[in-house]
């Protein structure tokens, strides 16, 4: 395994591996690894001959009051695990690669980034789209994996490889879970012991919800109702919304196609995020 | 020579004629072809083995206010120029195939799109480093040629494929003129005989303040006023500026680094742009 740090550098390890008929993908992560992003790493695996994890602590995906400074960061240990989950290249740029003192091109997104953690991290969606363009352009991958936690953001990369005519699959990973239910994430580690019993609740109340919808309930504000119920135990709803798995719009009810319900919330002053898809044969 | 109008067919002619060692040049254009259009041609093929012409009157760079409808449009002599000067492919798509019903995102540039033509045509940088970008991820070309006349646009998208890491070469073109001066532009035939001849006061301002220089002139609002003087004869003066060559910030006085005295100006309701480099060797 490589690790890198400059795009030149990069490319010229990537011209060595690259061919035809050899598939590349990239894996583009925030570092601080956990099973989500190794699930990542195994599905690339099996569809990809040469595996890229891309680990940069994006700034401009964090507000002015978000945990920018305090996102948690064990570089030794992330490499280790990529080295044992079989990954060809880490790439770890510092800021100074990704964002030189002139940069100021970004990539814009548009409807879909608008509600929901758009709509509470205003320019957050334009960070993202901006990094994960840039380090498709970089790495140039036939395919790029992410976790469906992050499903709005799912929807924004999908979006922008689509409209910018960047020719990368863009494949979605079914979120991991603690044996309890809790989305992995990063951010957990912020969670004392009381506070991740109270996580829970979280998805809880969206398991709730998507066994209701098994059963047959398709009327929007019951599926709704049902989630907010256990979602009151946490300290602060940021939402709670069910959305068409389309376009992000609210689903309209009953549902009739593949809807998503999402919800982020304040366990402490800590923000998580999380969604389950209900799935419907669209028209 | 082949004409397509899809970027899957497109994706598909490249495959078949890219290889490591062809490299592939694009002329990104609005049609209407002139000879500014073919000595960019005429580069790329000195430089690259396979020559992209894109033809695509883009409609996201246009204000509402401005001339999409009435954009001079021949495609087939544009085609026919393209045939003889020796291009591999025009790729010529319509407006659904660039910009697809669900398309939302764009390409933002920053302070370099603001001054200038930026200013007054609010967003049409934003448009032209979105197509630029997309026709960049659609031809993935080793090099692309741009003409001087268009000095802002050189500099946006010679920033954006920095800044969104393209890599892909930006070459600019010494502007190609009438013999008279005129800068070659598709919209001069917007020109009726009178407007034709006092359009000729933008490029005889520009090169009566390029030729004080060339005499040591360095002062900037001595430059300035000679420009402006010739320039009064036109109906419309919308903006003369001298520059820095790379930032585009008004250029410090007296001048010790490259600039570029820029003018936009309507001539009848043709509005015309121009623009010399006054070359310093930057510190």
């Amino acid at each position: 395994m490589q690790t890198i740090t400059t795009v030149a550098e990069l490319r010229r390890a990537l011209a060595e591996v690259r061919s035809a008929d050899r598939r590349v993908g990239l894996v583009p992560t925030m570092g601080y690894l956990h099973d989500g992003h190794l699930a990542l790493v195994a599905a690339s695996r099996t569809q990809c001959d040469v595996t890229v994890v891309s680990i940069f602590v994006n700034p401009t995906q964090f507000g002015p009051n978000e945990d920018l400074s305090t996102y948690p960061r064990d570089f030794l240990r992330d490499q280790e695990l990529c080295r044992d989950a079989g990954v060809a290249i880490v790439f770890a740029p510092d800021i100074q690669e990704i964002y030189p003192a002139q940069f100021e091109t970004f990539v814009e997104p548009g409807e879909l980034a608008k509600p929901m953690c758009g709509a509470f991290r205003p320019g957050h969606f334009r960070g993202v789209a901006t990094v994960v363009g840039k380090l498709f352009n970089m790495v140039q991958p036939d395919v790029a994996f992410f976790g469906q936690k992050d499903f709005q953001q799912c929807a924004v990369v999908r979006r922008m490889a689509i409209d910018l005519n960047l020719p990368i699959e863009i494949i979605t990973a079914q979120t991991v879970r603690e044996p309890d239910g809790l989305a992995m994430s990063s951010r957990n580690r912020y969670l004392s012991e009381e506070e991740r019993r109270r996580a829970l609740a979280i998805s809880r109340g969206l398991f709730a919800a998507a066994d209701k919808f098994r059963s047959g309930e398709r009327d929007a504000e019951q599926l709704i109702a049902i989630a907010r119920e256990q979602l009151n135990t946490v300290d602060r709803l940021q939402y709670l919304e069910l959305v068409d798995a389309d376009t992000l719009k609210p689903a309209e009810s009953p549902l009739r196609r593949t809807a998503a319900l999402c919800a982020a919330a304040y366990v402490g002053s800590t923000r998580l995020i999380d969604n389950v898809i209900l799935p419907l044969p669209n028209p």
